[in-house]
């Protein structure tokens, strides 16, 4: 118990509430990227961020819950999409913020346990699902554009034009563990952008592999 | 304490040390694919394979021990590369066999597990990385007659373009939650032979992004 706990309904709305989130998730990030998310603890989180430990129990309830709202706000904070005249260029800024973050120290750690956690447990894996979802949405505009110009043909499937610019990265972050360099980004970008040109993603889903 | 536990040095070398180790490594398994790797408990892989405890232990002394020989045994029973005289069969076959592997409903659970005990153990992280340099270098053959037939430049890297059909199945199963169907295996392996043939893996590694 640590001594400011505050009684059931005392949380103010607005510029509090949004504080406490802030300094709860914050801490929730620092100990997940320390630890992962098996040490993951409830009462650890709400010490380190300075907070209550009965608002961290009654406002996230679980570990997975607090991992969920961190992909809510790491969603929240995505960057916008870029706007360069080309599909090449566009995908290339994204492969870049994709791999910026894949290789901050923090960040990687990151989402290592979120993806990690979400390998054994649904609630986690759904919560990343959406927090790619909104991440892709993003940048469909950029697909689109590109569609506009003749760039690629007007069935694209944009989530599958993104998804080949990530995976790559993902890939050796997860999986093989090489290095993930200006190479492997400016090839993700290219390769992704090549494909969609060709009409590589226009294949309804579900279709037989020939 | 199992009743059969061996005394130290009464294991015979040959067939049942090979049957101990197939016993082990498919309990280790099968325990891995039900509860993820954080429970994968020594005492209990012994137990449900019917093998001395001690001999687990010595043997392989951590559950990292056991995962590591896990991937050691998946790797040498890795499947030989194809022959289909064109790289974009050879890919498509690749593609179709590791998406075999990650919609396999044990196999796609112990691949998960794996990854996961991988984020944040660097014993594991290192056997996942020489687990794919086996699988990878079993199927350069089929990049390196792709160059002999002139559908891609010298210079191409074989473990790159084998990674960019990997890439887009793995993003699937860890990361975004899409489903892992035929389009995607499809795609996957054309996509990587498209860039293949356009040059696009032939850059030095740490070469700047343009």
């Amino acid at each position: 118990m640590t001594p400011d706990t505050p009684a059931p309904g005392s949380l103010r709305p607005g510029g509090r509430t949004a504080r406490v989130r802030d300094a709860v998730l914050r801490a929730a990030g620092d100990l997940l990227a320390e630890r992962g998310f098996a040490s993951l603890d409830l009462a650890e989180v709400a010490a380190r961020a300075d907070v209550g430990k009965t608002t961290v129990y009654r406002r996230w309830r679980t570990p997975t819950g607090l991992v969920a709202d961190l992909l809510v706000e790491m969603a929240e904070t995505s960057l916008p999409h870029a706007n360069t005249g080309t599909l090449r260029g566009d995908l290339l800024a994204n492969a870049r913020l994709v791999a910026k973050t894949l290789t901050d120290s923090r960040q990687s750690r990151l989402f290592k346990a979120v993806i990690a956690a979400a390998t054994s447990d649904d609630t986690a894996a759904e919560a990343l699902r959406r927090f790619y979802d909104i991440r892709l949405t993003e940048w469909v505009p950029c697909v689109e554009a590109a569609i506009a110009r003749g760039e690629a043909p007007p069935e694209t499937d944009a989530r599958a034009v993104l998804s080949a610019v990530s995976a790559p990265l993902y890939y050796r972050l997860l999986a093989s563990g090489d290095p993930l360099d200006d190479t492997t980004i400016t090839t993700a970008a290219e390769a992704a952008a090549l494909a969609a040109g060709a009409g590589l993603f226009t294949r309804p889903q579900g279709q037989s592999a020939r």
